[in-house]
């Protein structure tokens, strides 16, 4: 049981909690380096584990995400002017680096003294696979940049989106190592069988495991970066079906492929305050480009993307309007739980349970039993970075595990699979220490 | 005067308050029938005493009103589907009966010990008079059920609808015991004196009572299942003009009628929670079917009624846009608020005093004796239930009182007319046992 | 530094705080006399200091302020009727008159006793330059009417108008008295140089002091009203162009004018409450009518004037949609800020701020003298408001300065210029004692 005192160390992340302190110590996902897209760009508000923030992209290129307010007299600087290597605050023209150097007063010209004992909060930025990474945790502590697979490979193999929820990160990240929903929530898609499904829908074997098997076996143990997460159902032909997710430190997951070929998808579920998250979607293929027809079923936000507010992050379905819940579909059972798409399936439970569902109150089974082991190991860390003791899945090369799906003998552990379950999960990031940003 | 102790007292239903316990000893209106029309339909989202709750009708007819979440993830179950004699969660299938056990488990199939382990809240409904009520409170208590008359008569003769009421339910249930502001908040009705009114309209004596005498005179006794609120003013042939409104423990109200043929009316006042009520309206003929002019008039919103926003149950003159104050009307005296219609003439004057009054800055005079006395029993029983005492209004023969007018010779008091009041007020309810529902 | 401490004492002016004592001691702006523009007008709600008011004209033309609330069920007056030299409570028919007497029970016909003891909270008003002034301190210490200039000049002379601002008074009041921030902010419409700007456009030497020399110095000295604040900028031909901003307690500034002939301009940043405050826009011209073009330039919303929504005071551009900023005008310079406007520039970093903004954070510098000592007095005037001492500006004669625009030799400071600065500060106030609201 999680008690209320665990379920407040677990979700809250601002400034001065223990959780916070440890996500700090991770580089975190900021926005896309398309949101920023050319020297002097406009500059973006973002706010990241309840810090308000303010990113852009300075005149050389370089990507900077510094205090939003201007320490003189706290005016916002998303109102300010980016431009000659700074942004410079509107009201009285202070401007900073992308370093949060002070380096102009305009009504003390000259007075350098005055000028270069101002520095704001800045936080170093990279850019990896598309997307702005920033590191917000203590300068001595800094580890070297993420290594994700989908960071390693060309662009054409890749797509990347994110989407607000509007949950506390938590909820949203319990859904991504949550195996046994998938036949029940996505029971219509399965149904369905899209493309860019993350779950079976082609495959035949695959998907009668699914709709005609309810009762799952989990195994699950610890990897070098989080969680290995395997569940199992039976196949009905003397093997099981296994299904392998992968939870990295600290809001990584990575969803079981359906077929062979088909593109690996992730998440990840980054606090944006503690009752708001962003939910990036991850599509790639290690060794080929994506499809003209993959791209354009993500970009029409199917699977487990969404349609979003134009100009916004926000779904168009949505908890104001339920999610555009069609009872004729549920009833029918085209959509088996009413709504359209994976996505807005798992946002319309995940945020259904309020912005931080009280733990406390839960049923939890068996079947729960990754949800308590990744509980367990957050707070284990977050109790690990107070002590100053070493903490997991910092050294990249822990990031190089896929998600997989297996059959095995009936009978078979998977800890009795070690060679294939080897050969199905490990990567050696083919694309190497080259980085394709 | 009334202390900021005893307005909490009074004003507070939820869980752990003295007047939510209260109230859970007594039937409770939740929605119509209607709305949870037939087998297997849509769920409804229910809150009642700050209790958020979900209601559905089963596969056998059965209504059921459980906690709104599931106990295992604490999902919403109105995203579950209403199918075999169940509800089932969309998250991971948990499906639960209309008494709230849980009779399925998917991933547990066959582990009936931990299904039947699971029960989660469940409130028994009951359906009156075309309406669904609920007894929330310990089961050994459950009183019989309510016995209105209006819930006695046909279907024909009789007009159910509510609307939502944005302030604290005991505020407008002190607009419905309040005989004294008639003639001032409703005298432009009065003047153009409609079908529906609650008030007299028509009838020339009545009105002239109402539009010429201000100077009221009050008799407020103790009733068996509340008080007896009998207001009269001076009629100026001789008489008195009569009107006696009774309160029935513990929100509901009867409205005295216009003349002999008239349809009688009614309220009850229904906490959602401490700052929301759900103001239910009652119309019915002990006697006839309401005639085609009547039902057409209700369902056009007027009198007692109000036009609702499509698909809510918000008036579409609210607080947001001022009721849609007329000042011209109001200067002209078409209405003498400058509102139309009754209902949102109380809901203005209800409403505008904020979500919670603060009663202990009020003033009250000798014409809000009955709403002193109603505080007063309120607070009692909330102190007889803490002390597990008798409770009055359980009985059901207690509801066989009617709201009456009479004219009486001055100087006869109202406890002097025992058999004509006896005569006006009570009812054997005609259509005896027999419900209509 | 402001501490924290401070920043409650100068930002909370509810009722029972010091500077919301400080503030009752003085005059205060209401609204425009055309808002309650005849006899038996619709009442108008009204927030001030965070006190909810009515204020309406009665029969005979006085115009009244009173508790919004019927003492008698706390029902807001506003649904009243004006009528017959008083406000009449749409509920129970409670009347009171001007001065907040009750003068009507309906339902107590004739018992005067009740009537006679019942008065509510009620604040004198006067009518000055077009404006409806209340005083909401002790009767004892009421002082004479406000003696602005503006206030005595024709109404030809003169325009006035008000805007929400949706933030702390203070943060808004700080902005009229921050000469500093003119040539950054504001730097685009300096530019652009319209007939209405508060500060230099068309006049060559001041607009190249503005454009060219960022460098200020400040002279600021203690006037018998609040604050003399002379800043200088070098003028590049041996002179130096001093600004000379008045700030006069509690919260009006004057803005210097463009050129000798020009308009002057003036502001009162008054609290609604504590996160809203109203801006008075004032402009007047001490010898002559303004001028059409000038006018219409005002009704249109430029120079220190904004856009309005229709039926409200809060402005079109407004922190909703970032005040409209136009990221490519900003680019451009044609606005420097990216935002049209004198007023909405003002308000798109005061607001930005946050509702209060949190003084101890700050980064003050030299140029922020004129602040800090603002604060420093109204800190000083607030504890001898305590003590029961003489206050500042309460005498109207201090009223009679104005702001300015000087050229003075390099070298000479604004003290040595005395007799210059008296004749360009000081008014007779040429209209006299003459009102002419």
């Amino acid at each position: 049981m999680t008690t209320i005192a665990q379920n407040e160390l677990l979700t809250r992340t601002g400034p001065g909690t223990s959780m916070g302190a440890l996500f700090r110590r991770y580089w975190i996902p900021v926005m896309m380096s398309s949101e920023v897209a050319g020297p002097d760009c406009d500059p973006v508000r973002v706010k990241l584990l309840s810090e308000e923030l303010i990113c852009f992209r300075d005149t050389a290129g370089t990507v900077a995400l510094l205090d939003r307010y201007c320490p003189h007299r706290r005016v916002s600087l998303w109102f300010g002017r980016n431009e000659g290597h700074g942004l410079r605050c509107s009201y009285h023209g202070w401007k900073f680096d992308a370093e949060g150097q002070c380096v102009d007063i305009p009504s003390h010209e000259g007075d350098d003294a005055l000028r270069k004992d101002i520095r704001i909060k800045s936080y170093p930025c990279i850019e990896r696979g598309g997307v702005v990474w920033t590191y917000m945790g203590p300068p001595e502590h800094r580890p070297p940049p993420p290594e994700f697979e989908w960071t390693t490979v060309p662009g054409s193999h890749r797509y990347v989106d994110r989407r607000l929820g509007e949950c506390n990160y938590l909820q949203a990240l319990e859904g991504g190592i949550d195996s046994s929903h998938v036949s029940s929530l996505h029971g219509g898609e399965l149904r369905k069988g899209g493309t860019l499904d993350s779950d079976p829908g082609t495959g035949s074997r695959e998907r009668l495991s699914f709709l005609n098997e309810k009762k799952i076996h989990f195994e699950v143990t610890p990897s070098a970066s989080g969680l290995q997460i395997g569940a199992s159902r039976r196949a009905g032909d003397g093997t099981n079906y296994w299904r392998i997710t992968q939870w990295i430190m600290p809001w990584y997951t990575m969803i079981p492929p359906r077929t062979t070929d088909s593109p690996l998808h992730g998440h990840a579920w980054v606090p944006i305050d503690d009752e708001n998250c962003f939910v990036w979607n991850v599509t790639y293929h290690p060794s080929r480009p994506l499809t003209e027809t993959e791209l354009e079923e993500m970009h029409n936000g199917e699977g487990i993307y969404a349609e979003l507010i134009p100009g916004s992050f926000r779904t168009a379905a949505n908890k104001d309007n339920d999610y555009l819940m069609d009872r004729e579909a549920q009833r029918e059972g085209r959509y088996y739980s009413g709504i359209k798409g994976i996505a807005m399936q798992d946002a319309s439970v995940q945020e259904s349970m309020g912005p931080i569902v009280d733990r406390s109150l839960e049923r939890l089974t068996t079947t729960d039993i990754a949800i308590v082991q990744t509980r367990r190991r957050l707070m284990e860390a977050a109790r690990r970075a107070e002590r100053g003791e070493e903490l997991p899945a910092l050294d990249p090369s822990t990031y190089r595990v896929r998600s997989a799906t297996l059959f095995l003998p009936e009978g078979v552990r998977l800890a009795d699979a070690e060679a294939t379950l080897q050969e199905a999960t490990r990567t050696e990031s083919p694309y190497g220490e080259r980085s394709f940003a």
